[in-house]
């Protein structure tokens, strides 16, 4: 076995594609975003992408069958060209993986000629935020100004700590192949799953692909997880501590 | 030294065979059942695999000699066809080893034509459990009705941890080579060594395999076990704090 | 993509040249050094070196825009001599990427003949300290005498646990091929950024190649620190506890 | 550079040689008697291995100069044979170099056609010992009763959590070269360095060997840990901690 596999689904021919990347992460926000639009705008599964990176395990459907952990590329034609989505369960489990799938992801954009890359994210405050703004981080500083315009906010040096993981790896990977490539991160607690930043950063990125988009399911999403921060706002005033450790509620979904 | 090596004990010709994997995890649950197999059908040792994905250390034996760390195949005539039943004393230390020895676990079915892949676990449920359950999982959605049968039950997805180790990755790996494979695990505390969930999971498995086993050694090892909760519920009780720790209980044999 | 990949900037060919390294290590010393020389000596980058090694993330830089983790050697013409200076975000994620980073670093040394290099770092303390002494070690005794001569202290033995890091492998690997090789550390607490130390190393530096460098920009940031010092100081005194953890503060810059 | 370097330092014949491994571990037992070994011998260093699996860092001398981390392997006549004793700085630091080492210490042995070999640790009780006993594993059941005769005590499956590192390895990759191979492991607390340990195990080994040697260096260490001990404990009877952390006292030299 190959330390990562590509299994072809589906051979398309993609006009003037653009990626978005939006594997699991601070709040799952970049998941929540390119799962949402998956389904609204019903993408098709192209490539399926496994690896000894990723964790040893297998994920259990609903219907009690399992698959292994992968990563998922999607395709949609919107009209004017193909949104190229990339999705999966897990980032690599070892330092090395995490740059050795970036290369694969980047082979699959660059075999399709995506001249583009929006990867998505959230970027972790500690604290609940009401209005979560959508930060910005890019490959090519021409970038910026337009991304501005959407509403992209740039904060100087910010993440402080580097931007981790596929996003991140992207963005630097993508330059040295002289591809465009811009990071949004949707504020958010990083303690939830947060659907309503993932809400924020879908908007910024509809008018950056100028799609219009339904948000309900993330708007219906975004309501169950108030309900479930009210509850347990409630249970700590009263001073009930739940048996659910911080690291178990930052994944609920 | 290769990363894995095999070693061939004895040249079989299998016919029909069905592979059962019983590698330690949760409550030691497969271990015991794989093993008590091997005792009760008289199973022989026809191969041992070696790999520095192991944890680097030798296993004592009651003469005082060692040897490597290892997993072994075993293999039995039960009329209708042979067993191939997989045990071993570690999983894999190394994230990409998992990966990489199940492949080999798979390699070894796959030469002996194997058609069906039973792995067997433990299903941790963070408290005693007086009634075990088998819970299922499977790699073609055409088995959930026929283990459903033998008495397994299916909760959707659960795990919700998904299945961690070669009890998981056998599955999605067989999947992937047109062999149907199963995972039954027992429900146990996760706590403590457990030859009562044992025998549930041992119970379907001889009903899937139409096989009849005497149940006598777990059941002995199964009171031992009781006779040792009932001990530390007292100790709690009296306030009394055991030194062993938890990790050290969780394996107790 | 190759576990270590290195892009020349500029072609230059070095007179004479020594090495100085100041990767990222206790309190910052190095690495403060070595971009300090940078800017007063306005040296010029003339490679880069990035690896699957590094943590697996980007920088993000004022404008917005972002880079990999990477390594850099700097050239500057000093009249006498070329200095090549290395620096760097981060050192080696994994056991073995240390020892092939610092392979790497030395071939680099090799290809341009260098016949000296000097190591930065810090040697922490525990405690906050006034008057930072230098310690030495070498990768050959005929240095010692020398070195003391510019006013770096000996201690047997020490550091106890030994110099871990580029610092460290760069004077073992050094010796092996015959290269003269000094590690210069500043006493610092290991819990802050510290520019003070840093000045110690460099007035030692400076001392042993025979430069007279301007030391504000450092003497700036050491009154800055030292102003966050006392207001943590008194902050303690006042029993006001910060959230900034100490693994944060400790890379304060 | 490759992961496992050897550096020969003299050629020599040797005549019968057994190979006696005394690499770091619990209380540093093996350590001791080796090296205390080489002193009173006067073996001479013959080979050095280097290894990128070895911690990244440097050994500080009492001169100031550092050397990589290694192991390396002393030989000397005994009179009716030549013994070859391997020591070194530090365990490997990854787990596939723990089995690549090994592998490699074993080819060492494999080309002076040793025919046996002594590995030597120690055993941790967690509790201070008074007369430390010597346990033994040996890989080959002929070895038991020879053992027993020197005074080596065996327990059934004891060491129960397995011999970690080269000494247990040795002995498992021994077995599949046909070679002998003891484990002996003098009874310690576990928590600090142990010359008393050290000497029962040498005793045991001067027996095996039909060697005479002075203990005196070791029964000096002995001593000075008896009054760390005793200064130890009348600090904890008198209610004041140690800043030492149980790490560190674990290794006091």
């Amino acid at each position: 076995m190959n330390r990562i596999e590509t299994k072809h689904i589906k051979d398309v021919k993609l006009k003037d594609p653009i990626l978005v990347e939006g594997l699991p992460g601070i709040g799952h926000v970049g998941k929540l975003v390119a799962e949402h639009m998956i389904d609204e705008l019903g993408a098709q599964k192209i490539m399926e992408l496994y690896s000894s990176h990723f964790p040893p395990q297998v994920i259990v459907l609903a219907d009690g069958t399992v698959r292994l952990v992968r990563s998922e590329f999607y395709a949609v034609d919107t009209g004017s060209r193909h949104l190229l989505i990339l999705v999966g369960d897990h980032q690599s489990a070892t330092n090395e993986g995490h740059y050795e799938l970036t290369d694969a992801y980047l082979q699959v954009a660059a075999e399709h000629n995506v001249k583009r890359i929006y990867t998505l994210g959230g970027y972790g405050l500690g604290q609940l935020v009401e209005s979560p703004a959508v930060l910005g981080a890019v490959n090519n500083l021409a970038l910026v100004e337009e991304m501005k315009r959407y509403g992209v906010v740039f904060k100087e040096n910010e993440p402080g700590g580097g931007i981790v993981g596929a996003s991140g790896l992207l963005l630097g990977f993508a330059a040295l192949s002289g591809i465009d490539a811009i990071c949004l991160m949707g504020e958010t607690s990083g303690y939830l799953v947060d659907p309503k930043s993932a809400q924020a950063v879908l908007k910024v990125l509809c008018k950056a692909l100028q799609l219009n988009l339904k948000m309900q399911a993330l708007e219906e999403r975004a309501k169950e997880m108030e309900k479930i921060v009210a509850r347990l706002r409630e249970m700590e005033q009263a001073g009930i501590h739940e048996v659910t450790s911080e690291e178990d509620l930052r994944y609920i979904r």
